[in-house]
């Protein structure tokens, strides 16, 4: 069966190493939506030994402190669900008070028009701050 | 401003230590929701030192892997999102097929009846397994 992360990136490239790759998603109002995308075709993240979750959700967390910093969000959404891709991913989330779903779940019921701009070199600049903070970081 | 989580235990307890509780939540439909919630009042999970956020996953991918063990879910949801009660906590969530909202969200569009039965015991069981899992387990 195709699996549409293991056919395709997902998203802009924003950063990756030989495990996981993280992607800008275009998501209409929501200029501060990543995905990391665990490489590996894994169905859930007890699949996956114990020292590659810990890379995982470091590089997730990293994602949110780059978002924090660069947009400073009411709130991040964080999410790990897969039920129509099931391959480890993460939805990580700059989330406002004036976006379209807030305070329901992107997911959820669409509260408003609520498009919000942003500069256009957002994923650039996610990019550059991602791989700021990552070089720094252990990896395990 | 008064926090739900900070007030109340916010389900059926199942496990604690100093820094965290694990709880049962009472969902019609959805016998394999737990809730991993922080006990001090923190908005983000990049709020909280490595340490904490490490025995924070880790506790999440503990839950993961006993509703795994106990109830086969076609897929396991986990997502921390905070919108209404900005305090950390993250759902962990055994997903069927036949469930109410399956593939959608549980947030999203309810997809048909999908009330799910399951031994009334559920949650004594997931709080036997998950103190076996958690007693053997590194903390940090």
């Amino acid at each position: 069966m195709a699996c549409d992360l293991c056919a395709s990136v997902g998203g802009e490239l924003l950063w990756q190493d030989a495990r996981l790759r993280v992607v800008h998603v275009e998501e209409a109002g929501y200029p501060g939506y990543c995905r990391v995308i665990w490489k590996q075709h894994v169905r859930e993240m007890t699949d996956l030994a114990q020292a590659d979750r810990n890379h995982c959700m470091n590089t997730v967390f990293a994602v949110e402190a780059v978002l924090r910093e660069l947009m400073a969000p009411d709130k991040v959404n964080i999410a790990s669900l897969g039920n129509f891709t099931p391959h480890v991913h993460w939805h990580v989330i700059a989330r406002f008070r004036d976006d379209a779903h807030f305070p329901q779940s992107v997911w959820g019921e669409r509260q408003r028009a609520g498009r919000r701009a942003a500069p256009q070199d957002m994923p650039a600049r996610i990019a550059r701050a991602l791989a700021a903070r990552l070089a720094s970081a252990h990896s395990t």
